[in-house]
């Protein structure tokens, strides 16, 4: 596939079709670049276009899907996959601006927002209006389009679901330029192909989102918090499944290593953890946090759930019912990534998915085969869905071509693993450009041939953010 | 697009293909020829294979494709739109033989089967362990391969969603008779597009489902129903959102008017809803349930809603909290569509869905339209939802053709009220055949083109359930 580049004319035909300012060559701040993982490459945008609404992106695409040239969306560029980065240069519209809650409907429970709303932004006016917005993923500063484009998860995903389960409809333009709608305000349909569902996880690369409309729930009255320390990540992991069985739905519950919390614990300054207890060394921890509108039903919950922990090998379990106490408890799980990153200047990772009942055989396996390689490895993640966050981590930054091959390596291994026990590549931060070459690997030649087939029903030219999911051509 | 038709030869291939029975021309039973609803017509199978395996199936798509003749997988032939009907003629796969539990997975509670199992029989296999598996369309009769390929919603999707909420992975045969997997047993994914949400609701159109992994959850220990008079439509409906408000999560709401209650009471011969309540006629009633594990909470919740009832205009509030009371209270409500069919001849209706907010005024218009044609309309439907039955009733069965052309105006009209209300043409039945016209019309040329091409990336000669959801050709 060839693309032609941008010149004064294509320039000027932009500038007067759009409202939004236009930035060309070196007036591109280097900050849209890359994204949060700048290890899988850089891209440069030719020209910057901050969108103000749904006509400059239209007016952008038509021009683009005219001339051939590269297009991709951007949102707050906090992506870890390389999604949000200009590899085939191009144009590159910024859509922070259009980050307006354009209606709260409360008898529907329904709001419609921009797609440059931020999560955090949307989290608050939610929680001020008495509502939440369930999908929780750790960054906070994403957009909703972002958020939408990955099928973010998160912490309450366990009990909520992902993004996907909140995407009611959404306003989209097509790679031709088209504007249209997918899905609708109503909560159930079986009217056609789900072009909605299409969309959720698509990464950008099958149309740009110009508006949303997200479900939202009432927010639940109380929430509690347990720490709950093992000897070892067996019992605590062989515990999950005793808790969905007895249908104590969890809103959260996180597993943690020993090693990765005295970690976070250092990097914040303050210990929440106990580290022997009863003359046993803590091996790792379930975080498991409560939530509902009713406090009896809760503490019912709560004695039941400390009940099964205990029998199932749990050392203690401490609870944790207040504001503060809770923040406490989970400061040191929601800096993980900080303490990572403020301890090492080369990091890689991958958000593999496995069966709930096979995390701790996974994570051992993990731990087994990293022994081999030039990096540090550490794992935690999600013990609700089996969503796991590894991280491959070294200060060699003369070696970093031997660790990009050796990452590469290790992760082709854990992958092929993870499949092989029912699981998948991602369970929220998706494929983009970095995990391009696993998904082929892995999903097989069947699914990716539909995969590129359903890129070309909606992109003839290939000119949206190409190269990223699946390769331009085989 | 031009189909063979079969010959000697190519039944001679099938046979040697496939372990299943063949029945070629006069041997398929009339059964196949139609589905719930011959209105929309027949078409009659040229050959009929009862598949065993996925090999099977996978055999016949690849002499089809090759072929190009016409393929169409059947299942227990319970539809209402004509998804299930040989227009194009060609040979149907009978998938009712793959009726296997295949696995239950107590662990990772998900359910392993067969596409042909009876919906009936994995609610009963679920109870038995202490499972509830949610969905519960009306018809209990009814494939789960069939459930899968129109999104089945029913009674309980308020609170535990659609069929596509408990769909986490798939085995399906391509049009090119290639077997592969969409999903994975794990409940979060970000890995590519989702095909399996695509094939969620794609009514057989491109791929035939082998074999499901289906979501379970815990059965709730306690339910409770209640019966609820009001004095008219407006303040019924007036009354649904605020229960969602107050986070109250029914299981079921349905919404009646008091006509076709009495006609149902009739029909069954018990009476359970009252038609006078302290001097004042009842309009309209909903049937609420609540279920949960908590006894306390549940009754608890039962206050709360009655105080939320009368407040907003009930006339009383009726508990059922008895296994035989609940019975009775539901057997009206599961009992209309037998007693409609009891009464009329000639029967046509669609399943539209409107935003909850605007279910009264929108039964309003449809109440008011109806008057100038030469048949009777009765609604009832999911007020947690807002997905609404419609039926279009006459017993002038000499009149069929201007039925049919009443009926068409009728739901044009009643169509495009439902759009401009933000709703959709079907929450649960799908579009098959005898819902294109309307899908085109009102989904907009941009989407069908879109549907089309992902039509075309599955099933490139369009042999599989050709007429279906969008048009052959344009």
């Amino acid at each position: 596939m060839d693309y032609n580049k941008i010149n004064d004319n294509i320039i000027e035909k932009i500038k007067s079709a759009v409202k939004g300012a236009v930035y060309v060559g070196d007036e591109v701040n280097e900050d849209f670049f890359h994204d949060e993982m700048p290890i899988y490459g850089e891209g440069i945008p030719e020209c910057l276009v901050d969108a103000t609404c749904k006509e400059d992106v239209a007016n952008i695409m038509k021009i683009c899907n005219e001339e051939k040239i590269p297009v991709i969306a951007r949102g707050a560029g906090t992506g870890l996959t390389g999604a949000g980065v200009a590899i085939k240069n191009g144009i590159m519209i910024n859509m922070q601006s259009m980050n307006k809650i354009l209606e709260f409907d409360e008898e529907n429970m329904i709001v419609r927002v921009e797609p440059g709303v931020l999560l955090n932004d949307l989290a608050k006016a939610c929680l001020d209006k008495g509502y939440l917005y369930p999908p929780d993923p750790g960054e906070k500063f994403a957009t909703l389009g972002g958020n939408v484009s990955l099928n973010a998860g998160g912490m309450r995903a366990v009990k909520y679901g992902t993004t996907r389960d909140y995407v009611r409809k959404m306003e989209v333009v097509l790679p031709t330029g088209e504007i249209t709608e997918f899905g609708s305000i109503v909560s159930k349909s079986s009217t056609g192909y789900s072009l909605k569902d299409l969309m959720v996880g698509s990464e950008g690369t099958l149309a740009i989102i110009t508006e949303l409309t997200l479900k939202i729930v009432p927010n639940p009255k109380y929430i509690v918090s347990l720490i709950v320390p093992f000897e070892s990540l067996n019992n605590c992991i062989s515990t999950v499944p005793k808790l969905f069985q007895n249908n104590l739905n969890p809103q959260a519950i996180e597993f943690m290593e020993r090693d990765i919390i005295i970690a976070s614990e250092k990097y914040i300054g303050k210990e929440t953890f106990p580290k022997k207890l009863d003359s046993i060394d803590v091996g790792a921890y379930l975080l498991i946090s409560f939530d509902g509108d009713d406090e009896d039903l809760i503490d019912n919950t709560l004695e039941q759930a400390a009940e099964i922990l205990i029998k199932n090998g749990a050392i203690d379990v401490l609870v944790a019912d207040t504001p503060n106490s809770i923040k406490d408890a989970w400061a040191a799980r929601n800096s993980f990534l900080e303490a990572i990153e403020s301890q090492y200047k080369l990091l890689d990772e991958c958000d593999v998915v496995v069966p709930v009942t096979k995390i701790a055989d996974y994570i051992n396996f993990v731990n087994k085969e990293s022994k081999s390689y030039i990096f540090d490895v550490k794992s935690f993640g999600h013990a609700g869905d089996g969503n796991l966050h590894i991280y491959t981590l070294s200060n060699e930054v003369d070696k970093i071509k031997q660790f990009k091959e050796e990452v590469d390596k290790f992760m082709s291994i854990i992958y092929e693993k993870a499949y092989e026990m029912g699981g998948k590549i991602s369970g929220e931060h998706g494929i983009g450009f970095g995990k391009k070459k696993y998904l082929k690997n892995f999903e097989g030649d069947v699914n990716i041939r539909l995969m590129r087939a359903i890129k070309k029903a909606f992109d003839p030219n290939m000119i949206l953010n190409p190269d990223k999911v699946i390769a331009i051509s085989e």
